[in-house]
């Protein structure tokens, strides 16, 4: 699928608020501290990183899920400081967080805390404290409320990642709007960088957490910027209920959530790859063949990790070699004689041997925002689509320089 | 170990003679084509590349040495093209370079065949077969035609890697001579892109194939430039006997025999590791603690492969929370609070928190052209040192206009 775009046309779901407000913790005065919050508590879904260095924020989330059963009143977040690696200090702050947030909000439940920016440097606690009071002084569920904390979550993001669906179950419209952040240090294999949805379902704990598990597994995990999985990862639902559509195992009605949940998560996975830290192009390839999904995604996460093609997708150059020698290395123990490799429409490599290639057919695909590549490996029944972006030198200018 | 220079100040082994010669493969006039023959049949080991894309000339390498028993006469090699995913045409064009190597130089067993270049390109067998009978007609053993020899398998490599060493067995002198290529595509798991070895030692086809195996497991297969296995790896050493130093297994000989292909082997993985596409500085990270050396160098690739930790190094900045995070991506299960993570004496991190950073003395180090990182990341036995190099710009632009 080809739209990357923001979609900033969305409806806020029932129940909601989002604030943000300044703790000078990126740059003074810019956004880096947001609050999203249920008007009465709300049932929520989490997925967090794998990475054995959680973040703080992370094992207090954890934490505070499993104690509540999953019922929480919101999330408050810093951008500019991961707040991992930090000891036994970054684990106080991430609790004070928390605590302040739900304070300042009046809240009955707990809140989440996440955190996201430069690993191994502890909060400055003496502004962002005072920052969550003001954002729990301006909570509302405007468009505009939404849109300041999309933006208050991004580090070396350049725009808001957002998407939003909505369908009508037994006369009741339901809404799910979702916006993340994530640039660099990005290959989600249990969830991605930050990612929040709210949505006005009525929807039971396990329900949620099966549908959204489902979601981000086809969306955020199908997606890599540098192959690096982050200390902090996480992603977060929270469904107020307010829509009045009660979403229950095995109706029509979880079936229209599950795909309209996976449209919004999967918007905000091309979103965020197209974002990817210096950036030019989004590439979405297709594995088609493969033994299962698994299989599929795997070898779909070699050919995008690659260095080598995203650097050549980044020169215009249809070096397919590389694909095929990702390909390769993937360990799936690949019939090359069954390999065929597309560019668009443009069949560069098949029965083991290369075709004719029309160097400017190619180059007009490659000049494109949008590069679709087809990689067919076999026979088999799987398939996946993983999203990623070229390689570029700013890349490297913006990873040579990020905490100077 | 600091070393990463050529050592020119080599000496050849009894019995073997080198050439090279222009095929004009890469550019008009440059040496590509690359003879090294024994003068009488050789014992012969090597290792290849694990990618399921396997080029042409690794296919039949192994064919040769399986159907010869590893006695062998030489190695011919061309740079420019890979000769991989080049279907029939690609294969009989291996078999055929082999073969007019074996006519030209009068020898009695088989040569191997090496390529290395570009991938899905056919060779252009009107200029390869002419340039074959041209070096076959100079073959020497004087240092100038290894030192040409050595040139001729370079491609994007800014210079020649070379290293030797000698030990002295029943008063008879054993000589190890050997070169690669290598700067791009570089992540060996079984072997690397092209490395050639020569020694005078007598020694059985088992038993060098064992001290072959192990020296490249623990040189060549702890070194990553950017993570992709190429399709046409290919370590080879032959053994001309003519030193008339017996090697037997369970032989002091043996010991000192397998000591010093090791310090070959591993000088040669630091010079390709420095001469990475791009690269500014030669990186070396020992993993210390782990469960045991596969362990090890897991976490270490895992540092060594993340493009976020070679562009800090790059940048000169002392981000060790992203080889914390590389740490823990490893999926190792390492208990955090037991790891430390040294930038030369620095100690970064260590008991799950930072220390406060002297940074001028952390600039000092990360302005040398050699970095070296310990990571404690536990109390078992196992240890590992990866080499690798920074993530430049100049990468980019190489691989963005490699073919082009």
């Amino acid at each position: 699928m080809k739209n990357w775009k923001a979609d900033l046309d969305f409806e806020v779901p029932a129940g909601f608020r989002w604030a943000a407000a300044s703790g000078s913790i990126k740059k003074p005065g810019r956004l880096d501290v947001g609050l999203f919050t249920a008007d009465t508590t709300a049932t929520a879904a989490a997925t967090f990183t794998q990475n054995d260095f959680r973040a703080a924020p992370v094992l207090v989330s954890q934490q505070t899920l499993q104690e509540t059963g999953s019922r929480i009143s919101g999330v408050v977040v810093n951008s500019g400081c991961a707040n991992a690696a930090t000891g036994a200090e970054g684990s106080a702050n991430a609790s004070s967080m928390a605590a302040t947030a739900q304070n300042a909000s009046g809240r009955e439940a707990p809140l989440l805390v996440c955190s996201t920016g430069t690993i191994g440097v502890q909060l400055p606690m003496d502004r962002v404290t005072p920052a969550i009071a003001d954002a729990a002084a301006k909570l509302s569920g405007s468009r505009e409320a939404f849109n300041e904390f999309a933006q208050s979550i991004l580090t070396t993001d350049t725009c808001e990642k957002i998407a939003w669906a909505s369908f009508v179950a037994d006369g009741k419209t339901v809404r799910i709007l979702g916006c993340a952040k994530g640039s660099g240090m990005m290959y989600p294999r249990m969830a991605t960088l930050l990612a929040f949805v709210a949505t006005d379902a009525d929807i039971a704990p396990d329900l949620l957490r099966k549908s959204f598990s489902n979601a981000v597994e086809l969306s955020l995990n199908c997606m890599t910027i540098d192959g690096d999985t982050s200390t902090n990862d996480t992603a977060i639902i929270l469904a107020s209920g307010k829509s009045g559509a009660n979403v229950t195992a095995g109706s029509d009605t979880l079936r229209l959530f599950d795909q309209k949940l996976l449209e919004v998560m999967q918007s905000l996975a091309r979103q965020l790859a197209r974002d990817g830290e210096g950036a030019t192009k989004l590439i979405e390839i297709n594995v088609q063949g493969a033994a299962d999904f698994t299989a599929a995604r795997h070898i779909g996460r070699e050919i995008a990790n690659s260095n080598l093609v995203k650097t050549a997708i980044y020169g215009r150059d249809a070096n397919w070699g590389r694909i095929c020698c990702a390909i390769g290395n993937a360990g799936a123990g690949v019939d090359t004689a069954k390999v065929q490799i597309k560019l668009g429409d443009i069949v560069l490599f098949k029965e083991n041997a290369p075709l004719p290639l029309d160097e400017e057919a190619a180059l007009k695909v490659l000049s494109e925002e949008f590069i679709p590549i087809e990689a067919r490996v076999g026979s088999g029944p799987g398939s996946a689509t993983v999203w990623t972006c070229d390689l570029t030198d700013k890349y490297i200018e913006i990873n040579g320089s990020y905490r100077t």
